[in-house]
């Protein structure tokens, strides 16, 4: 389970997410197929990645039996700690978004240099000074950082970061952040999310 | 160019994205391989559905004229208007984000079915009572929406999106939307943006 390829695992999860949201029953890889636009050949060779194909079969898919087998696979099953860096408009949103409380992350820390929004922000999460960073993510085992400072300050947020231990960031501003090969890096942009959008709409 | 498989699109706009970002100078379909992990063939496959194959060669690609060639080709070379549906948390950061003020997309209006909220927020773009969706989409040719709605309002704004002639939605609500084929749907959240980086994270 742990050569499953990149592009498989990303479909592995969409899949997941499909298959949360779908309700009870089996589901046939031809009923993928139509949700998801992927041949179901590719579909039965993904989910063969997780149980050797053996919980699927003339009778389709078994969501009860698959979703946590996947999770399993992908290694979803254990719960990672985050936080939110930067707590501007976009980081005091995520502070206390709907749906974050679920099972796989927890945000355990908000941080901001600026000591005095910190003190000032309502949250039902801990805010720390940014001069904090290194000791908390430490002391609280976080892997997980959703960077929402400022672009210019990205890079030099982001190398503190990576120096106080953190694995994965997810980095919303413009600026392209630069981490040595074993951190995780997800760039999300509304830019690029307009644009890939755009890229599937018809001609006006 | 109407021919560009959906994949390959993806592949061209991000190519498009390291482009903008790198310096000057040429660069080769290997050093593209580098940057993005997709194989040299397939680089060079993608980037003929632009230009033929022309541009590129023993010397490289060069981003000044790659980049428009690709913009074109992926259609987005035209403005286009763009509104915030939902104006909480997260829809009032978007409302005023840095970054968005570029040339392919436009914002053009909030909405928010708080009709306080409407007159007490401050933004640099019109915001508009939600009952006035329709009105206003249709005047100033909107043809995208960011849908940052509770999520189970979601369904309902999106079918009343639809009806108002919106070609595009990046729904950014946990709850599933459900439009017609010729509307393009993106949905993005900060769970499944967590999933995506974890599948990629190292085992800690």
């Amino acid at each position: 389970m742990e050569q499953i390829p990149g592009p498989a695992k990303e479909r592995l999860l969409h899949l997941m997410r499909i298959l949360e949201q779908a309700g009870e029953g089996k589901i046939s890889s031809a009923g993928i197929e139509t949700l998801t636009g992927w041949a179901r050949d590719t579909i039965r060779k993904d989910i063969s990645w997780i149980d050797g194909g053996e919980c699927g079969g003339n009778k389709g898919y078994d969501p009860a039996v698959l979703v946590p087998a996947v999770r399993k696979a992908l290694g979803l099953d254990r719960r990672r700690k985050f936080c939110v860096v930067g707590l501007g408009r976009l980081g005091s949103a995520y502070l206390n978004m709907q749906g974050l409380d679920f099972g796989e992350f927890e945000l355990t820390a908000g941080f901001d240099s600026n000591v005095n929004r910190v003190e000032i922000l309502k949250s039902t999460v801990p805010l720390y000074p940014a001069y904090k960073m290194a000791e908390v993510i430490t002391r609280f085992g976080i892997e997980i950082a959703l960077l929402c400072v400022p672009s210019e300050a990205a890079r030099s947020v982001a190398d503190r970061l990576v120096a106080a231990g953190i694995q994965g960031i997810i980095n919303f501003s413009t600026a392209a952040i630069t981490v040595p090969p074993e951190i995780a890096v997800r760039n999300v942009s509304i830019a690029d999310e307009l644009r890939g959008l755009a890229i599937r709409m018809k001609e006006g």
